[in-house]
């Protein structure tokens, strides 16, 4: 069973009377140990390989280098597009700041004030904003936009939104315990009926991510991750046969799952019960990183409806979720978990070019074209690259070092692949390629290189 | 020779002793007639295909609904692939808000801190911070942090951040006036002997983009845009030989270029002179976009240096450049210009499924299996959705009402291709496709489709 401290966003009270503690979306610092574990691996890994920095001139707030934005980059192209083409979801690009009088109706202005930033204009009007910490209040602005049928539900919306929690300075580290950060996030309105298969639908994409395309656990006989279902706590909002139907429906859906989970009785959040996502690394240690949570507050607080078939309104539910959790928290993971070997498909070292003679004219210029047409660069001014092309990040050592050398600092930076060109391979066309791990070597075309690596690419390895 | 108004951000004024106007970066809202036309039309379009709406619980911000995200999307993974795998661009990702004390080593904070937004945590340090309006200071901090050597420069850092200017609120204005935006923002640290091919390569960038991808211009007798140089101010700071030279540098750049440029005398920015590019739209209105801005004056403020090939610390130039400028102004543009039909790469409407009888099973069933195909769908909550996929925003309408009525509100809505499905494409395996504008029909099989948008996207069609 889980400690509290799993849950370090403190969140939302909605009721002045109650000191309950709540959570809205995901908990994006809730790794079991020490967080200062996975901060300091991601920090040397991190200064290894360039991949980000920090500095008080904003503290807390990531300043992701090339390397490491390409790694967030690929992180969110990938659940783009599950959500997007395999769960239903709809993309929507909200404001960062919003006047205190959501922030009021939402509740966080009472209950969550102290970790959120104000913010407001420097001229005369001096109107005050909230900086946004969740995207909840967000999208029920935009569901409560238009006249809604039950025809439209369920609605799912995503956001990447950048979003701002005002931890304390002191437990700021790396990009575990961050201000600034970014939530695979997701509102999921629907109609109480609709709830079990949503719920079941979100189980079925972190089942997915983290069995097929993250598999952070080592051993497979265990599961890949493991599933809580907290309940109602003692100071709750809301009808209790709602709560028992509804904790209800989270009990049949991880029965009918089929894998084992615990019961954190009375740690729901006041708003509705929730299902938290662990998954455990290589050295077994648990990471929470998805949750699912239901919620019938806000669509109460915002007086959120839709037109029923008998063309009565009705309230839907919400359900907030996200996969990852905290995109800036799942990396740390992934590093801390790989210690930065990352998979080829993320790796911001995905090949590295070594001409075994530098002087060799025949030789640098295979080598150069070897470069090139992996990272299908175009210098055509007038052509644009098309768009969903791949493009691979290939660097050349073309130091008058060692062969040997520059292997094995290729192999310390961990590029996924080392390519050698030499005088054997100037003549055949071929070239000699080799994986970080084994030193046998396969010879390929440039155009075969090319094709090994979009089927890694494609396939998630 | 454009009015003053167009630059409509009153930016940073480095010395205390002038009231000399800058504008770091580019200007967002720099449309020359009044932004009300264009903001009319967006609205119009916007309402009729979903695209955004706003609201005064966060005014001068955009909500991007589903369809408008999609737009907005494709732009900005257009710009990326050009920027980095044609322009030796890298991307990162940087902080929103910064302590005060970067905007006073900027001077923002003592010359745009009207426009600017502070922000401050509600707790009791009370730190206080500023909502970037850009990201040059930003990228600043990321260049001074690394030991830079001459072989890394040119260095070009590209940014997609969500920038903030506090606008009065009564000039706001759907999306041509507003507080969020983003910019395709980039900034280019190079040495003096770099600028002139640097700038030539975003000039090359900013002609592929108005030239081939975005012609706005119906006539093609005429220029797809026009080049205006802004020359030292009254008020400047620097050395005037290094004006004389960067001015120098830029005006043989515009007579090698070929194109006839007009001349903004004393408009340069205090810091540097510029080039502005301006589009024109099928009705012949003039719109600002895209900038190149050289700057002596950040590298000074943040003491930036690189080690040269003789071991000696140097300064490096700052090149601020945008070629959409404000992506939420540009979208503002096409929309204008295009009057919502949209080409079928950026329409959020692809295409319409009509299915002829709406009882009939067998043509609903080739009806949906159409539309799951070209959406590139996959339900196997198994397998992940592979990168670099095209899945293409088709809708049905199964409506039990006339085809003519169908295909009529299809038209309506911009759809750009129509398929009609009945007895006979049952019968033959192939579907009827129509584009917008024409009513003459092309009998292909599903895969046909695809491949023919497919070949749309990638060819920005």
């Amino acid at each position: 069973m889980l400690s509290r401290r799993i849950n370090c966003f403190t969140a939302v009270n909605l009721s002045k009377t109650t000191q309950s503690v709540a959570r809205y979306c995901s908990n994006h610092n809730g790794i079991t140990e020490p967080a200062d574990s996975a901060a300091t691996t991601a920090h040397e890994v991190s200064t290894k390989q360039e991949l980000y920095i920090t500095d008080p001139i904003s503290p807390g707030s990531i300043f992701f280098l090339p390397n490491g934005t390409k790694i967030f980059n690929k992180l969110v192209s990938f659940m783009k597009l599950q959500q997007q083409n395999k769960h239903g979801f709809q993309e929507v690009v909200t404001p960062l700041i919003y006047r205190k009088t959501l922030w009021e109706q939402s509740g966080h202005w009472d209950n969550y004030k102290d970790d959120m930033f104000r913010v407001e204009g420097n001229d005369l009007s001096k109107e005050e904003y909230g900086l946004k910490p969740m995207n909840c209040p967000g999208h029920c602005v935009v569901f409560g936009r238009f006249d809604r049928s039950y025809n439209e539900l369920p609605l799912r919306f995503s956001d990447f939104s950048p979003l701002h929690r005002n931890e304390a300075s002191g437990a700021l580290s790396g990009l575990t315990r961050v201000r600034k950060f970014h939530q695979d996030d997701g509102h999921i309105f629907c109609t109480p009926e609709q709830v079990h298969q949503e719920i079941q639908k979100c189980l079925e994409l972190v089942d997915m991510c983290y069995t097929t395309v993250f598999p952070l656990s080592g051993d497979s006989n265990k599961p890949a991750y493991s599933l809580t279902l907290s309940t109602r706590p003692e100071k709750y909002v809301g009808d209790i046969e709602v709560w028992n139907h509804a904790e209800g429906v989270l009990k049949n859906i991880l029965e009918e799952w089929g894998q084992s989970w615990t019961i954190n009785e009375g740690d729901g959040a006041f708003y509705g019960p929730k299902i938290d996502i662990l998954v455990h690394d290589h050295t077994g240690k648990a990471h929470q990183v998805a949750t699912i949570q239901l919620d019938f507050q806000l669509p109460e607080r915002f007086d959120l409806k839709f037109k029923d078939r008998d063309n009565s309104y009705k309230r839907p539910i919400m359900i907030h979720r996200a996969v990852f959790g905290s995109v800036e928290r799942f990396m740390a993971i992934l590093i801390d978990s790989s210690k930065g070997k990352w998979p080829f498909w993320l790796n911001p070292h995905q090949c590295m070019v070594i001409p075994v003679k530098t002087e060799d004219e025949k030789i640098m210029q295979l080598a150069n074209r070897t470069v090139k047409s992996l990272r299908a660069e175009d210098d055509n001014p007038k052509s644009p690259i098309p768009l969903n092309t791949f493009h691979f990040s290939v660097d050349i050592d073309s130091r008058d070092e060692s062969v040997s050398k520059r292997i094995r600092e290729a192999i310390k930076k961990s590029y996924s692949y080392i390519i050698m060109i030499g005088d054997k391979e100037v003549d055949s066309g071929k070239v000699a390629i080799r994986t970080r791990e084994s030193k046998s070597i396969e010879l390929l075309t440039i155009d075969e290189v090319f094709d090994k690596f979009v089927e890694l690419e494609q396939s998630y390895k």
